[in-house]
């Protein structure tokens, strides 16, 4: 059974599809509990920043270095560049991650700097992201600077 | 004489710390000509991603990778992780640094990884921010996750 926070994320991601977005998802969990969520909105918002990790951290508003550091994040993709670069930013020590078979985000230097990653291998997240990539190539490539 | 582009950041900068936020700004230059730029908003937006690299790209709006990769972001202090991040994800191959005296940001990494570094060493930013960070140190502590 998938995890309810990953679920959550999941939740996101299908809602990002239905607007016509790119399906990615992903919630921010403090003690337990969901205190952030947020779904990418390239297409939404004609946002450059807003991926699904982002658009979670800014729904979750400005917090103190001391909660970030007993945050877990998760998504339903492998972080990117600019993902993986907040996570470090903001000392987030524990990242779930739905899969990385579509797209392996920067997975090694997280590591290197002692975040810890939990690869769910997540069915659904990797046929969402396989039917999406199918269905508009173009936008992906733009959402990764390809 | 300070670049005029370095000189749009530090606009960029002195404008966010008139409006009581945090004085880091940034302009995006394509084809010698300034396209987006931006400050840092975590005040004025109760944002946790918008630094002034940050906003200046989200300013920017939607562009293909072929653009990114033919432009020169300029920002009046060393990028943090996520900016750095930013930088790595759309392979901006060119960043002009106002001055890395009171931050150091992910110079080594970017460095490692093939983006042309420009530090300016200018006096402006560095007064700048000394003065901010003497005036409002847990804010300051707030926007780089200590």
């Amino acid at each position: 059974m998938t995890d309810k926070f990953l679920q959550a994320a999941i939740d996101e991601a299908k809602k990002g599809y239905n607007e016509g977005g790119i399906p990615i998802g992903s919630v921010i969990v403090y003690k337990n509990k969901i205190i952030g969520r947020g779904h990418n909105k390239r297409v939404q918002n004609g946002s450059a920043i807003l991926h699904g990790e982002m658009d979670a951290l800014e729904n979750t508003g400005r917090l103190k270095a001391s909660v970030y550091k007993e945050c877990t994040l998760y998504t339903t993709l492998s972080p990117c560049s600019m993902c993986s670069g907040t996570i470090l930013l903001y000392g987030i020590p524990k990242v779930v991650i739905g899969e990385n078979k579509t797209f392996m985000g920067e997975e090694t230097l997280l590591k290197s700097r002692g975040v810890e990653l939990i690869i769910a291998n997540n069915q659904e997240c990797q046929d969402l992201m396989t039917k999406f990539i199918a269905e508009k190539p173009d936008l992906w490539n733009e959402d990764i600077g390809e």
